[in-house]
């Protein structure tokens, strides 16, 4: 078992960070000073090393490139008014990735390298979380396969990395978006519960289409009946219908389990609002806003946080919703924007202390 | 458009064939001493450049890496008697890998560059096509996409690559097939008919239970009633039933259209065995195997070539075929082979002169 003693550390000499605004900077394009990186080979991880952010040499034959053993993790880390960073829930990204590990045939990252390492990583470079409103550092843990091999095979070495990436708000417009019918994201028995790359190369074809249209997203709709709600490109989604949230079930294992959809479960729940977790037929969606009940349409995701839907199109029918009346999502917005920020108390310990 | 007299030329200045001994040489793990490389950017394909086979450097920030644009195929160079080398149907892999690029929504390589980079490639290392029997050049052409960027959006640049492997037998012993009907491969509307990386990575899980039971492949079931045949990992699959051969058919675009297969359907009909592309119920494989028509099962793939299947297990049933009697998997084989090997008269044109 490694530990937190185990990381070789190897710093720049010189900071980037004075070369950058951090203000509204575009998210995922500017990473950190340091990266952290650790190789499994004949069962069983390397030294943990934190080292200047650089490329890697990697053979054109490597396994992820050709079979797509590869699966990440989003993640951020805020400063709150007293400039102390801290790691929202990565304790639940920790555990999502070995589950995704676990689908793709790969080996599980222990915490020491997981949890510890990351600490260790943003403690080096935790001048790089933006203080702006609605800006933190996204943490990217992600791990590929790396046999020089193009036999199909599971892969016999990986590499597990941490890269950081300072960002201000993902989708910061109220998004339209389109209900896909024939393309689907993912079919029971299929890997639509993991975060693996595959799942979002597969989605951007359908989503190109529904750009061309004008639109933001697809709304994924489930892969038998092309009826059942799923999820966004990149987000869950939850409706307010009736007074009552509404979020689709996790049971059939076709989407991702959100760190950020279960903190809202739990944020809605605590302010009494009640929370329906169960299959949501588009057809439901659809009466719902025909006789107005359904008043309020949002997605939730690490980088996403929480974004406003405007605009929900199936078929030729168009849904819209105004954005300034959207009480409920505004309102857990603001409640986990309190707790990220360190504006009220963190009754849950969500946060993590850098 | 990129003509030939694009390609810019750097060779070894000392060749690592004579390191290496090619009989029955290991799939994919070794590779010649050059490879073609060329890089699209802002909207164009770059120059065609052939060199020594060697690593990249990639960021980690790689968008393969994360998100999975990532598509390859597979096709083989053979030596006939007199020493010429020749490539089988590279045309049908052209098309297909474009097909894998729209629907990954990656740009479309020229033929330019797909065939007539392979040639040349292929001229400057054909002494590495082995000429021992059932061995081959593997040509390993793949694309990925390679912005330095984590937002989920199709990568603006990317990269296309042809390497080259030398192989002998794929799967040399006839096989051992689980019928699976928990995992899928693919569903109506996925990315089934693609030849791209996360296709495989979510296969390795499921082929991995089935070796644990003593399989050496899966036989996946369609996505929506988890009945109907549709492909083995690395296979397209047929079945002798009545003296017919009966192959799953391609319309729900949730298995890969194969050249293998296309290529053993031709000979078949031309050697007056009727083929039905058709759907496939493993409720009438079994029917058919207990009634005793079902009397060879086998695996078409460019890997695997033609592989034989001595049994297939479909819950606790456990269906056995003897190999040695199976007559119409060799003699397409045998058919299949002296194309190849230039040993009878080649009327498709399959074999394309480097």
């Amino acid at each position: 078992m490694n530990t937190v003693a185990d990381i070789k550390i190897s710093r720049v000499t010189k900071s980037k960070l004075s070369e950058l605004n951090l203000h509204n900077i575009p998210f995922g394009k500017f990473f950190t000073d340091h990266m952290l990186e650790v190789d499994y080979e004949n069962g069983a991880w390397g030294t943990v090393q934190i080292k200047p952010y650089q490329d890697l040499a990697l053979a054109p034959s490597l396994a992820a490139l050709h079979y797509g053993q590869a699966i990440f993790e989003g993640i951020k880390a805020y400063k709150n008014e007293e400039g102390e960073g801290a790691i929202f829930r990565p304790f639940e990204n920790f555990k999502r990735f070995n589950f995704s590990a676990t689908r793709m045939q790969m080996p599980e990252v222990p915490e020491e390298i997981f949890i510890d390492g990351m600490k260790e990583l943003l403690k080096l470079d935790q001048a790089w979380i933006p203080t702006f409103a609605q800006h933190s550092l996204y943490i990217r843990p992600f791990m590929f396969s790396t046999d020089e091999m193009i036999g199909v095979r599971p892969s016999e070495k990986y590499k597990f990395m941490i890269i950081l990436s300072p960002t201000g708000p993902y989708y910061s417009k109220p998004m339209r978006i389109y209900v896909e019918e024939k393309y689907i994201r993912a079919a029971p028995g299929g890997t639509g519960a993991a975060k693996t790359a595959g799942n979002y190369g597969a989605s951007m074809y359908p989503t190109a289409i529904a750009k061309e249209k004008g639109y933001d997203q697809v709304l994924w709709m489930d892969g038998l009946e092309h009826k059942y709600v799923q999820e966004c490109g990149t987000m869950n989604v939850f409706f307010i219908i009736d007074g009552k949230a509404v979020t689709p079930s996790l049971e059939a294992g076709t989407i991702l389990a959100g760190v950020t959809r279960d903190t809202v479960i739990d944020i809605f729940r605590e302010e009494g609002i009640e929370v329906e977790e169960r299959p949501l037929n588009i057809d439901e969606v659809i009466s719902s806003y025909k006789s107005g009940t359904l008043t309020e349409v949002f997605g939730t995701g690490t980088a996403a946080t929480i974004s406003m839907i405007k605009e929900l199109r199936y078929k030729d029918f168009v849904m819209e919703f105004d954005v300034e009346k959207t009480s409920k999502t505004k309102q857990v917005a603001t409640t986990l924007d309190n707790i990220r920020y360190g504006k009220t108390a963190d009754t849950h310990n969500w946060m993590v202390k850098i």
